[in-house]
């Protein structure tokens, strides 16, 4: 139970942070500027690692949650508990946006800026260069471990600032659901609920040539 | 003794570093940004910690020193003393700020920018999501505890940065009591004084249900 | 072969993401700012580092690559086997930004803003102060080795954000003979072949008067 | 002899990153930004400390030096050949600048906006904010040091942020001295070469009634 209030506690701090930065920038005009909402997505899920880690593991997302069962770090029963638990977080947090900010139009939801192809490309790479730092550095020496929050946080921040004009770098389905629902932008969520999927799996794959085979789909 | 000095210190730079960002901004229209306020606020934030985190704790809050009061891992009759220290802290910042920036009209004030109910909510979140990381670090493990500034500092920067163009982001009374009293700008005072200390407790509340009963609420 | 895998793997997210941030600056009318931009070189770098650093050394850089071999550090014969990794990583990246961004022109090309020999002293000095962060920090007790990651990103970042208006702070061979392969814009490209090389080997050499000899040209 | 190899190169690289971001901001109407610019200084500072803090204790700065000295830790017979080589190469950054960028005035000096006997007060104050960091965190817990790095630069970062446009936040006489020979712009220079060794002083002084007595003014 402790391991889904967490999930649950964590990705309803992240997504009503991160959203909310979008949001406030939104109705405010620009206050907050596509900087500042960029070190909003990394810093809180750089703070949430280091809150939440050494309890669920700190996944807040339903891509990292698939990857780690591909990799048999984590159990696939416990996935679909795992995802409810990050839905009702992000779902809950966007709901409370709604309430407080009633002037805002897209809730931080994730409407791609250019065609829907080179959407899926983008955030598939961008997935798939955070669920490589992930499972990098959650498989290496206790130093590196230290690091984890900030490492994580960092690749967050810096795809968010360097992506979010095109995609808004959601590297997360349930971070572009509840946004979608909330605020009725469903277009092209499709490739947000499949892309990253695809490139944090492809990711654990591509850790087995880097790493010892057991390190990347076992404990080591 | 010695705790109290350190509560004084810190809060006086934090206070300091953090509406002087405000007030300079102000008086110069603009220079710093907001984006480089809401850095100030978090680094002098990160900055005491390691400073002064294993003199006094670091609080430089009475809504922290209250919820670790209530969690047992701080006596209830430190709380005036410790209060007091931060509140001489405070006010001894707004001053200096008063004496070298006269042509400042808020010292950094936390006016809201909406309605005060739903000032009161959003700061009840903030103090609620800083309250969580600095309970959950402080309980975590010897390697979590190295990176505690940089997880607390970093939340004070994210909320900063989202939450700021609304309520300021405050999350501490004093730090919204001190510039009232030298601006005279007391408007919603109330909830910055109340919602703090409600959201930090409801953290500590929380905490039980992630953590072992007694590691939240006694030494673990 | 992993070590390979592994600088491939860092140089292709380190230019995507690096020169990504440039080419998506560019399209969009500068919608992520200058400082944006470095913000994205530094991290992408940390990330790495901490991502590949215990497998490869997280070179990702031929001038890196070439100082260590002089430092003894690491083998000659290695060096033709890691250059090309990271340069099919670079191209690669490069090669994917041209097929997401056909409006772009330079796709991150480093094209100088003033006279080349100036651009020349500045890239050897930026690739000096690198170079002596990581050689030193590479040397230092196991806790400095824990913030190699931050050090070394910090100082992408920083040379990055004061440099890039002239030079584009590049550092490193690879990351300026990509882009401008695919965007063709091949101005000045010798210095940035060369001038980074110098640098990284003047660390080296100055770091014998700052640390024991064997330290910086053997291991220690 | 290596430690005032150390010095020299640290100061070296920390005055010509950090004015130089200052004058290439100045020549090029802005685009670094102030906040720019802040960052710069913070993050060369922090990568110095990691690259040099084991040889020679990273001083880079009289005012820290004669504070040590003043605290017992350092000894007195070595002040004048730390400020010496401390001196060299905050010179030798100013003058490369001055060849490198002929076009800037200003060389990033420390000329004051508002009145002097203000500028002494913020200076004086951001020295002992600084100090009194450095003293506390390179006398606290191993872990503590740990991140000595960050949480000083950090303070110089967030201290050039909201200072900077008042005083340039200096802290640091040979900062205020070498650009100010380059480019003749010598206004108040006196306030720069003792408000930071007075807040200095200050700070060690303060940190007896925060730690035992011993661990301040000698080893602990």
């Amino acid at each position: 139970m402790k391991k889904y209030v967490s999930e649950f506690l964590g990705t309803f701090a992240m997504i009503f942070c991160g959203t909310g930065a979008m949001t406030i920038n939104e109705i405010t005009g620009g206050s907050i500027s596509h900087v500042g909402v960029a070190i909003t997505w990394g810093l809180i899920v750089m703070a949430m690692i280091y809150a939440f880690g050494e309890i669920s593991g700190a996944h807040f997302n339903p891509a990292v949650t698939v990857a780690f069962a591909y990799a048999k770090k984590f159990s696939w029963s416990e996935v679909p508990k795992f995802i409810t638990a990050q839905f009702l977080g992000a779902i809950a947090a966007s709901g409370i946006l709604f309430i407080l900010f009633p002037a805002s139009e897209f809730y931080g939801a994730t409407l791609p800026s250019f065609e829907a192809w080179r959407a899926f490309i983008l955030e598939f790479l961008l997935t798939f260069f955070l669920m490589l730092t992930i499972i990098n550095v959650s498989t290496g020496s206790k130093e590196v471990g230290i690091m984890a929050g900030i490492a994580i946080g960092g690749v967050v921040l810096l795809e968010a600032m360097f992506a979010g004009p095109m995609t808004k770098a959601s590297m997360n389905p349930i971070r572009s659901l509840a946004p979608a629902i909330i605020s009725g932008h469903y277009k092209d969520i499709w490739l947000y609920l499949t892309a990253p999927f695809l490139g944090a799996i492809l990711a654990v794959s591509t850790c087995k040539f880097i790493k010892d085979d057991n390190c990347c789909t076992t404990n080591c």
